[in-house]
């Protein structure tokens, strides 16, 4: 009954800290935990089976991000190690969302430094309008 | 009485998609919307008076985004000639909001593609813990 | 009969540089200035009449950079307003070579960061195979 | 006597290619071979104990690159896997230069898609003068 992230997969995902992540504060860039987000997903996605550049060539369709809410607690900075993580919410004919955390991998235990719901549509890659997610991403998914 | 974002100073700062800006799927990258957000806020403050840089080297603090929510209504792509605006929401002791959305200008008027609601506070650029904005900032955004 | 750079035609654009640009060193990240490179290029091309997304939905072919040879004198910080000029030095029927160079625009005069020689070829947008660069390109550019 | 590269130690690292790193061209965007050649270093010198954060830390010195010869000779695309070659050609008191390549990992073996020679210096971090490489550097380069 209950729908607690706690009862979902969580898929994890190490992502390293190089300077290129860093901005001139010494931390890491707030556009670039996205890219973290995204590698995770992919990455996630990858582990279903679901590889994103073979199936926009077989069905002309791609995922595009509609939504991103994102709380930033703690910076990371050059040559930390974090733990991203996805968790499917839901997933129904035309998108689904994620829930997403980035932590700190310290020697005394992981700190949460960001999370994030992102929602994604399915959409033709050609005209960029919606469409049904096909389905053997939705069997795979769920 | 109102506190219509209508009623509130909307700042603009044009922004042109490079190849830099987008991704495989043609469009831009989701994550580059952070990045042209922060561009205008940043050009934002430029015209009130506060240089970032300058402030840092004078104050040992720097903005840093604690929240950022997005909304992605429609994709731009390679050439085209965006307008990014900025508007307080409200500006307090520790932190600020904004109002951010991404236009294309578009030879028919202009069409909204992207708009955040995002909130920046204040840190001691060393520690990184939360501190007062400082008052020349404030006096210059109110 | 010189083939001095100095009788070449000189583009010139400006570059500001954000938060997204620069690294924990406190400087630009030195992949960054190929982004600064590519829109100076871009926008050279574009005073000549070449906007590159409409010329692949025409031609169905691209510009690809073979060949970066960069030479990094001093860095740039965040705040730097920098000019980012292209010049052509020659242009075959598969390529073209081009020379770049970035200045900080400092109060005293401008001073030399970054050049660049870069290679660009034609290719087909899809098979990504070397092809002769459109005549009407060449006649734009020459 | 040889000074051959094939009698050096070659440090290999994994990249992923994912959205971030594309461009609308379907392919990785020029710049960004410079970011997986500088993953590749980074975690070539952390094999070697070097960890370049704590290293500023105790030192207030840090690697920036001089010089960067670049040659593309096959893209990469969304989903491919790529192998990151670092190889040390030589290391002097101030600097020392690097041969990097990029190969694609395809099943009928590996690709060369691009290769550099980089050159980094030593530098203070905060005035960015050229400074002598710590030796504990050296030692553990050479």
């Amino acid at each position: 009954m209950s729908d607690q992230p706690t009862s979902k997969e969580v898929f994890s995902w190490p992502v390293r800290v190089y300077w290129e992540d860093t901005d001139a504060g010494g931390i890491v860039f707030y556009a670039n935990y996205l890219k973290f987000f995204e590698r995770s997903r992919t990455e996630w996605l990858r582990a279903k089976g679901i590889h994103q550049h073979d199936l926009r060539q077989a069905t002309g369709g791609m995922f595009v991000v509609g939504q991103a809410d994102v709380r930033y607690l703690k910076s990371a900075r050059l040559d930390d190690e974090l733990c991203i993580t996805t968790t499917l919410l839901d997933a129904g004919r035309a998108s689904m969302s994620i829930h997403q955390q980035a932590f700190l991998q310290a020697p005394t235990g992981r700190e949460l430094l960001c999370q994030a719901t992102i929602r994604a549509g399915w959409v033709n890659a050609s005209s960029l309008k919606p469409d049904r997610i096909p389905l053997q991403i939705l069997h795979a998914l769920t």
